[in-house]
């Protein structure tokens, strides 16, 4: 299969990095192609401008490699740290940027002729898996999950991908270093598994 | 009071510029102080670099003068576009820069020596305006409202702010200049009942 990997941490030698590295090396093992795309380290541009969002808009080079790339993808894998219990802006903007209308999803209507959003992304399948510093139960209490609805409904099922998998890290400033191994191997596992 | 908006959305002709500055004439009409930045216009970086996301860093000039007017408001209100279910990418950037730790929130204990957060910000109040074009029965059904817990407690919440009040207008792609006009008076009392 043809896998895209979206990365967005800013520092090289975070456990993000470690994290797409290694199951896009898991993936490779396994006989797929894989692309892996680090947003920080290409500066990636997260701002939307009033041309580019105007409706019949061309796409400016950078934006239409990441979107042909989306398209083309029969897998993608994003990992990201949670800030503010969303995607770090960059990666944001990748979203508001690279997932076009007409091209991830379109508006139509359904039988009942109502307006409805067609998801039109090709890949099957979506994982994720994030980061964050806050124990899972205070977490889950204080703030709910949002990352999870949003990648699994209102990112990824819009654009019509109907398995989506994600797994929290966390937290990772108390993680011992072989925990941090056991993390990476059940990131590589689940990639492969997903991805068969 | 002295009250800070945030503006977020790429057309100067945009119906959240017309909030912004519809909110904005209604509070200096009660007297207030008042604030209006529009992040498009005046260019800010969503970019948070490896360098600025070390501890202990020094805010550059553009973000520390966002922060302090963060710090020195007593109220905050912010504008934007639904887009994915989050803010846009350069307001996204704007909280991953402008809220820093140590002065919009700490890290402390509870009473139980547990670790926890100390939201630090003085403003009492926050208002958030946003905009979509789904509507509404739809979009609670498919996705939720992540917006409003993403904004009451995974923010603002998050930095102390006890009362933060919301409003969604939708769907503006369908509504009519008269409707326009109807939900611009509902800010503008909003803004300044909340600020009373």
């Amino acid at each position: 299969m043809n896998i895209l990997i979206v990365l967005a941490h800013p520092k090289p030698a975070s456990f993000n990095h470690a994290i797409a590295t290694c199951v896009r090396d898991a993936l490779l093992a396994a006989g797929h192609q894989v692309t892996l795309r680090d947003l920080c380290a290409e500066g990636f541009d997260a701002n939307f401008s009033a041309d580019e969002l105007a409706r019949g808009n061309i796409a400016p080079p950078q934006v239409r490699e990441h979107a042909d790339a989306v398209l083309a993808a029969d897998g993608i894998i994003v990992v990201h740290p949670n800030w503010w219990a969303q995607p770090p802006a960059i990666l944001k903007g990748w979203l508001d940027r690279v997932l076009r209308p007409g091209e991830a999803y379109r508006f139509g209507t359904n039988d009942k002729g109502e307006g409805c959003v067609i998801g039109q992304l090709k890949a099957k399948a979506a994982l994720v898996f994030t980061t964050s510093n806050t124990p899972r139960e205070a977490e889950l209490a204080l703030y709910g999950d949002p990352l999870d609805n949003l990648w699994k409904r209102c990112i990824w099922g819009f654009c019509g991908i109907e398995r989506v998998e994600r797994r929290n890290f966390e937290p990772v400033i108390a993680s011992t270093p072989a925990l941090r191994e056991q993390w990476l191997a059940d990131a590589a596992l689940m990639a492969t598994t997903v991805f068969a």
